[in-house]
């Protein structure tokens, strides 16, 4: 009976070790392998290999996507399952490849048990999810969602100067497959948490019900630079304090906003950053989160007022740059479900969660119903090559991925 | 009548030209004097041939102070003017080497005037007074007046690495005079303002009756550096949010304790500085002033408990380190009347008022009676390459000096 059917995870955490191989940070468990690198030709030449080693039919577009397709009993659109194998500059063993590689663990146990789901199931790794090199992140999902026109996707430039599209070529990732790409039935992202919700509660699988919008704005606060000694307070016109007023104002508004509302001012420099200095001109970040739109807007708001007023005290001037602004996104609550309900009838503990980063999942659902699972990491730690979650944490998310799909490939 | 004597402003503005000449910073009226450097040594060449002209006898002891007497009528203890001739990287023609200038036109004017006064007149110019290649600053007037062995000071090692003894051999100002120096009857020190008092109040002199007490301290915040998304807000551990509530804080109590207290943060760091990164470690620098001791001394007491509490607060660990701490320094009260008197007499208006930066003349001040005469800067502009005090201001503050120190060789 499929129903008892469970993933091998011995197998699953030796081709997770293969992978993290190429690339590996020397001494860690970690990887290195930044969108389109020789590091990411390597790392999909290999997941390439083991697609064609299951039998499936794969094909590459021209952002470098890849989608292998296992046949079903009938010629209907698959439930396809994916992630991305790109990493940061230091990135964990987890990270995007767990969604990828549990993906190929699920065909291998069907293959192995011989049995045919009635669509067809696919596996699909995405280009550039990370954003580490390629600005936006999940670029390759965007495009194959129809969100940005391929010309423009291949002329972005990278940190290194190079183009998207000229890399591709070099590692021999510019496909022909058709974009947007084909439109699954469904599309099921298994990831680690990346935070320290899981862990804290002792839950093992998440149900991810949205991805938080996401705000960022760089400020950029100019005053006049003067002695920190002889010049009264009266008459300073110090950006250093206007942008330490608005970084600590950010808590303040998170804490009373409450619900999902999160706020981190994570970048911070004063110029000239001198001790007895008055700075000249104060940069800071503000990185805003909120599964409601509506809220993130009102607290967007709110901190541009409170910027506003803080500046007009002090005579200084400021200008605001956005660095990215995504709407929240709701996953298809039928497949939510099924992800929750599929978790408890394994046995396994769930909650229904957000998602505070973005995924590829959150593209795939602008064009077919979607959710995500999520497994916990230890100490919330991702980007980081001591990121970890245990085998019997990934073995869970793999064995809900498994079922999850089995049963959108019945419908 | 020496009473009539006025010193000319057109040979001081040369020598302050010429001397501005040596480390030129292109395109601007600035120079760069880093201490003990090639430029510093050409400036101090300079200065050397022109106390060399007028007939003063020169000494220079073994940390390069130089000093330059006009014998008096009489071979008692001299009166002292003088200030610095090194610069910061990008510094003004003004600082420092007004003081050093004004000496020498006051002594050709009495020259010139064939007067001799009844006690002698030294011309100094201290060693490494901006403390932007050696740490401490004020270092040749501190090794002067007996607040630092010699040992030391030529131990020290600059932010090049080099060492003041040996950078003392090289240019050739390891002079053999006697240290602690010889103590003058008393000591007044010509300066800008470096800040924007004057200028604001349209007063040309600042008869300095005091020096505030500074107290530098370096926070370094140790937290849990998290995802900016994923890690709500009651698990985290930022220590970038102690960092700027602590930094808003300085300014509230500043304000709230008035009087002459002022604060600073100017520096300010995160780590790693990344948008959507909550900061793993946060160092920030606190510049605390006043001019009364006590009233300091409460000042860094209430940030410390401050600092206390947010840290536990939001479970971050934290280290101190004291950068600097200099108690308050009052001026000679008779020295100071006198400075206030003669610029009645001579028609300017005057106004009694500390000094928010070191001095030199904080450092004699330990053995003879001191103070300062201050003029006016531009826009309170200092260590700028763009520092400006208008030619009748300059000459004003001479003039001060000049009868300043007569009236003092008279007694």
């Amino acid at each position: 009976m499929s129903a008892d059917l469970r993933i091998d995870s011995g197998r699953l955490q030796r081709r997770l070790a293969d992978l993290a191989a190429i690339g590996e940070i020397e001494g860690t468990e970690g990887s290195s392998r930044l969108a389109l690198t020789d590091a990411d030709q390597a790392g999909r030449d290999l997941v390439v290999d083991w697609m064609r080693d299951l039998g499936l039919t794969i094909s590459i577009d021209a952002i470098g996507n890849v989608v292998g397709v296992m046949p079903g009993a009938t010629d209907v659109p698959p439930v396809m399952c994916g992630s991305h194998i790109d990493t940061v500059r230091t990135g964990g063993r987890y990270d995007g490849n767990l969604g990828v590689l549990a993906g190929l663990e699920v065909i291998e146990t069907l293959k192995t048990a011989g049995v045919v789901p009635e669509r067809p199931l696919a596996v699909a790794f995405f280009t550039n999810e990370e954003g580490a090199r390629f600005a936006p992140d999940m670029l390759g999902s965007l495009v194959y969602a129809g969100g940005l026109p391929l010309k423009e996707a291949l002329a972005i430039k990278g940190i290194d100067d190079t183009l998207v599209g000229a890399e591709l070529d070099r590692i021999g990732y510019a496909g022909t497959a058709p974009l947007p790409g084909l439109v699954p039935h469904a599309f099921v992202e298994l990831h680690v948490e990346q935070g320290p919700v899981l862990e804290a509660e002792g839950i093992t699988i998440g149900a991810v019900d949205s991805v938080q919008g996401i705000s960022w704005t760089e400020i950029t606060v100019t005053g006049q630079s003067n002695h920190a000694g002889t010049t009264p307070l009266h008459m300073r016109k110090d950006p250093g304090f206007v942008a330490v007023a608005c970084a600590s104002f950010i808590r303040d508004l998170c804490v009373e906003l409450g619900g999902s509302q999160v706020g981190t001012v994570g970048r911070i420099e004063f110029s000239p950053n001198l001790v007895n200095v008055v700075p000249a001109t104060a940069q800071f970040t503000v990185d805003l989160r909120n599964t409601d739109e509506a809220a993130l807007r009102h607290a967007e708001i709110r901190f541009a007022e409170f910027l506003k007023r803080e500046a007009a005290a002090e005579g200084c001037t400021y200008q605001t740059r956005q660095l990215a602004r995504f709407e929240p996104v709701e996953f298809d609550r039928a497949v939510v479900s099924l992800v929750a309900q599929t978790a408890v009838d394994l046995d396994y503990s769930v909650k229904t969660m957000p998602s505070g980063a973005g995924h590829d999942a959150q593209m795939l659902a602008r064009v077919c119903p979607s959710a995500m699972i999520f497994t916990p990491s230890k100490d919330g730690l991702s980007h980081n090559p001591s990121e970890y979650t245990s085998p019997e944490d990934l073995e869970a998310g793999a064995n809900v991925l498994l079922h999850t799909m089995l049963t959108l490939a019945s419908q």
